[in-house]
């Protein structure tokens, strides 16, 4: 393995047309050959405070080319690691989205995902607000079933409330619906939000494991990883609201006493160790709300370790 | 006539409750006792770029406070008159917005519009995007025709795309379909924009007049008005961004070469005092681009200008 | 109890006029009927640093229908309780504020808390910076002497400088002055700031306990609340800039080293589960300098938190 | 005259510690030796909206280096003109502000003014509020009765009320009583403000000149300029909402169809030929509303055109 | 010709990869096959106040999506003329940028437009300061004399200061020494800047025709176009700063009494109409200071309507 | 020691001309006589991200303000002690920075802190970004052997890379080059940087001690400071993202997972009471990415808090 020091370009994360990671741009959907593709879906009429999160995939795209500067891998001291030196990305743009039409939108990204699925690559959704999970968790359809590691400040357990189903406070209720879907852990739970006690009450009937921050801390990345039931494959989908605001100001609904940095990073870090990974979300950055890009700095920056954890996880297993 | 400075309250802008221009607040919709009612119509799912406007209506409401503070009325030395000193406003606060659902988010505008109307008030409504001029006048059925005066920088005059028919693209088209609406005058229009060649064809061939600002200023703000019929009503709908970004750049769509302060002023001015106006709109203030506040004063200061016009002409004339 | 979603509105956080949580707006002083009145003291002209605090009342009002959408009272699943689902609030607006005069500011403050005492209401006031607490204190003259919490990174006991008395860095000088307060208990309190070596040896002479965020943390909420005298009612400032700089930057002097979240709130539980608490006050907040909005989101999510225990402790007393 | 490029430093704008146009700095209010004295007076208690002027001497001086890199006087193409060349300029630093405390603020800007008269300088204050006009006009005690020129938005012209005589609504009208001014002309006043329709009648009947900005525009600099009494000196007080919001949003009360930026140019230009002038003030700079900096470097554009109008004017003179 | 709305995407602005104006990624410099390609120039080190134009090719790129959804060409109601139609655009994405080396990187961009010009394509480079003006006309080595329009507030006709002769200053004189650079009109140099008289005099000795932002007005766009040399082809030059602040506040060193938007648009579509066009920069976005986006969207709305008028004019020509 | 309240001025933090906590300023470097010398290094050409920290002195000269008014020393009632009472501190302005010129811009820094060290003064540079550090070590050239303490994100120990040998990536390597540089240990190292693995093994075989942010706590602040060489004296180079993006977000390349404040302020304490401190600097806070002053303010407490700890140590040591 050798970086490129040397020749090409420098490209210093401020020049160039941003794609996830400087990843290859893929528009044809039906060519994808990759290990992992990306997939913006900037879709926000499900927000219930402040909307903005459509412009999440371009933001979030934008900072990872912090991380992206001519190195072949990343090399991470702690863990002695290079990460992602071998692995295949791919940025298959966004879905396509229709104003005014929460159902067409939702299809579009449905279809998108589907296609990553077909190609046998990672699925990895930027949204838009958390509603783009919903058609995620469609697409997954006959899947063996898998379970769900949300990490969120809010439960989104909200089955139908003046008719609406599909918004950003919905999905958790929605994926507890399907067949494909076996359990979920909720991570981060804290504080008043949309869902009421019933909502609670309706998740742990349904078999979720809902722990706050500070459950969460108490049990320690390792201890709460173990929770998770050790025989499925796991989902994981990550609302940016679960940090705190004071790294992750940036989002439609920002809750005070969530996660730090390593909170989050360590526990995924313990996931991907134990489990496959068979697809992920992250949700819910509104650059609009992020005056100095901590935000989606925060969210590259998780996702691409996250993936590095998978990919060197899988490297081990085989 | 008395300011009411030596008693009661200074009510610096700075204090208080945010009603429009501190008139009272009246939630109840079946007892509206005024002259004019304000309604705020906070949905922005309907745009193609830039959301945020959902929070037009406090951030107008918000500026309005500047201009209201202890007076009865508002002096203008330029014209001699004191404006507003005897007109009823109530505040209604804002229709009921339903994520996910522009049918019904726009069917709860309707019924507030309507509820004015029965209450023999003037409808003042703050956007939300341009999207909420349509139930605006869908809530006018059974009037008798009238016409529009759009003042805007787009000619909103799609008719379907994508399935698309209620986004803010498409209101002026869906006017046009009204049997109650007799014809309308665009004023502002400019550059490219979501209307392709055939929307301006359709337009004019239902009947409307387009005029561009360099057109506009040629003609001036008389020779503009004089264009209007002078046997119709008249509904006016103003779009921020048909000012000039330099003073309205809180806007989700903007487009330089805009009209400055006076243009817009003056020309409603001379619509004020020639025609009866029904209905008044004001939409896509975007106070999350706005950082400085000049949008939202602009709208306030549009609106109370423009309803010190309307009522200083209806008691002149009787 | 139950709560309204198959009726009536949805009320998103981002529609309607700003009223403390969506409670009652009761600008008749004499005609208070609550459990909790809320005053906004949009006082800044006691500031050495950044003003600003004059738009607190209004930044924390909007940000507390983040927390208000349509529940009777708010689910925390740590607690397994519904808080807030009886307890009746009303908000009284904001004491009229004369610029350039702090002695008629701060007269008309007090009015409003001595009517909400003559109520038999909790007053909360909403700053407005730090001297506002100075006409709070002065309203609960005849009181049976209370002991104050101060949550705060300044000590703000400074006497007379330059003959200010009633500045931002005076009011707990005042308040140890008063024969109504017993003592004081002072955390947070950190770094270099206007009160000088001698400031803290007055305060100490006076029997206030000085707890620096370390030495708090040290002892933990219960070690920090246990300190408090039993036998006195509590009134409660709480100057947002004891929060770490991190989650409240939106204040005039910022300090680093604050507290987080859970330091605040743990510690007011404990106080509230153990002490009757008969007054409060937030001040500092300064949402120009809050571009996301963390701070006011901070403020609302403390005071409703602060409401919570409150009524909660109470009627488990009863 | 020559420029010192080829040796000492490049001082580029970004460097170096911010003094106006980077002059020397003079603590020493007693050894004042030059033509142009600086006085910031950093007051904003004054204000009946928005504050933060507080910071607007900082922030002009800040702009101010933006024009001062190492030329010796500055060029300007269309007049053909080196200005400043001669010009001796030094920088006194603040005024002493005592929060709480409107008289003590003022009574310090007073004594500031005095010195630079008493030193025979012209006397350049940088706001703080337009109350800050008050201590400046009260330091030419026992002058030579001289004509104010005024440049504002707002009429400024308010008596007294509740109480309040100094704050930023009534210096005009202060001004108005002092034996030691002669008259007024106030320019660019538009829209509702603080001042009541007798508040113009009160300024005209003791003999101000009131102009709008559209009825200044259709006279033109020159035609402004002649109204002016020839006999008298000038005192001139720009409050820098005269210009419209889309060049000075950051300001405390800012009103739309304002001045652009040649519309005051030229008038002062105008003055500045065929007037002595015997003071500056430029106040209501509030950079915190200043995102982009516009502002403040308007007011240091301005002020240092103004400066050199003033001094070419002279040496023509002489 | 015919749009795509019904078939394929919607495309609006919010999504998607932002090349500009949505044009193919080019990556591979040796394979250009267009009429138009668009070359980013991420160069700032050249600033003297300001930076943070290293980040303006990818905020006009995102700008120039909101005027590109979804139609084939862009309709012009005043004009009655879809530009753009034919016009085959490629992005090649950006210069190789070395931090602390002004001449690689200037190399980097010279490279870049020479394969432009090798592929008969027109070059179009965004800023970026304005040195790289440098590089851009350095590879038009060879090519037959042609004239320079500069749009500018800044004469940049430094020839040397303490060694600097490629900064942001100086890229005008440099020009003015290449024989395949047959002479400049230099429009909109207003005020103080880096360039002294002796500057002004080199440039109108080395044969340049300057003219500030209010005699260019009094020549009316016609009037300054036909003082171009007619034989000769034309290079464009646009700094962003030649505009007025109010719209362009976004760039390093903003300069009051600039232009407005239709100052040079109609200036530009002139100079189309008469001349052919062989190359065009524009430089000095720097979005940091844009809050709003009115710099960049002013920007893309610039080169979206100057392609359009080249590309329409030369098919006229045919 | 006597505060100096009851006489002179008041001077609040928002007045006055701003240098280094009020300290006189000397820009004659050859009258240096102070114990502590402040200078500016604006540079940031040497940045691969965002760039701005040429605007960093005069931002943490501005924050430091807050820290510095009318006190004779800083009292900490933690430490029972009275810091910077006797200590005379000076603030020589900015080293002069030539745009495009690397070289020159670093000599003229390495000059500035060759006078300080001449003068036998404590040499505190405040940048610009971190390659400033380059000639700040240049300038040590010939004193007795010194250990290294680096508190930063990133090793800053890449060799040599597309030419590039002093950009913002190299500091530390070039400073491991140097004969009077005996060794190092850097703190905080995180993440994915600009260094690769084998600049990881560089550092650790030219005897780096690394210790990421999570070893760092593990050791407590006693113990990381333990592991520095007892023998040496120590120059401090602190790079502001070190600490978390959530207290230092207005910087180039914030990186998340960093230092809090307790955990460097007691760091540093540790270290001055241990080791003689012969040189600090300060590097990269960019103020354009700082909306809410809260970095400048952690930049300006950090370092006046360290001089206290230096300058109470000394004092104690004799």
């Amino acid at each position: 393995m050798t970086h490129g020091y040397e020749t090409g370009r420098l490209d210093l994360p401020f020049t160039g047309i941003c794609t996830f990671a400087r990843s290859p741009y893929q528009p044809d959907w039906s060519a994808i050959d990759a290990d992992v593709a990306i997939l913006g879906a900037p879709f926000d009429a499900g927000t219930q405070w402040r909307a903005g999160a459509r412009f999440g995939p371009r933001a979030v795209r934008e900072a990872s080319t912090l991380f992206s500067f001519g190195h072949a891998g990343a090399y991470d001291h702690e863990d002695d690691a290079t990460y992602l030196s071998d692995t295949r990305t791919v940025d298959l743009g966004d879905a396509d989205i229709v104003h005014t039409d929460t159902g067409q939108s939702h299809a579009n990204i449905a279809r998108g995902v589907r296609a990553i699925r077909a190609a046998g690559a990672l699925p990895v959704v930027i949204g838009g607000d958390h509603s783009v999970n919903i058609p995620c968790i469609d697409a997954f359809e006959g899947h063996t079933p898998f379970h769900i590691l949300q990490i969120d400040a809010h439960l989104d357990f909200v089955d139908e409330r003046h008719g609406v189903r599909v918004g950003h406070g919905n999905p958790m209720r929605r994926a507890s619906e399907k067949p494909w879907v076996s359990g979920m852990t909720q991570v981060g739970i804290r504080n008043v939000s949309s869902t009421a006690r019933e909502g609670y009450e309706d998740a742990r009937a349904r078999g979720s494991d809902i722990l706050s921050v500070r459950q969460a801390r108490a049990l320690g990345p390792k201890g709460v990883a173990t929770r998770l039931p050790t025989d499925k494959p796991i989902y994981i989908t990550i609302d940016i609201d679960a940090f705190c605001p004071s790294i992750a100001p940036g989002t439609g609904t920002p809750s005070h006493g969530g996660f730090l940095y390593y909170d989050v990073l360590e526990l995924l870090q313990q996931v991907a160790q134990r489990h496959e990974v068979i697809g992920i979300d992250l949700v819910e950055v509104a650059p609009d709300y992020d005056p100095t890009g901590s935000t989606s700095i925060l969210a590259a920056q998780v996702l691409m370790n996250l993936l590095g954890f998978i990919f060197h996880a899988r490297a081990e297993r085989t």
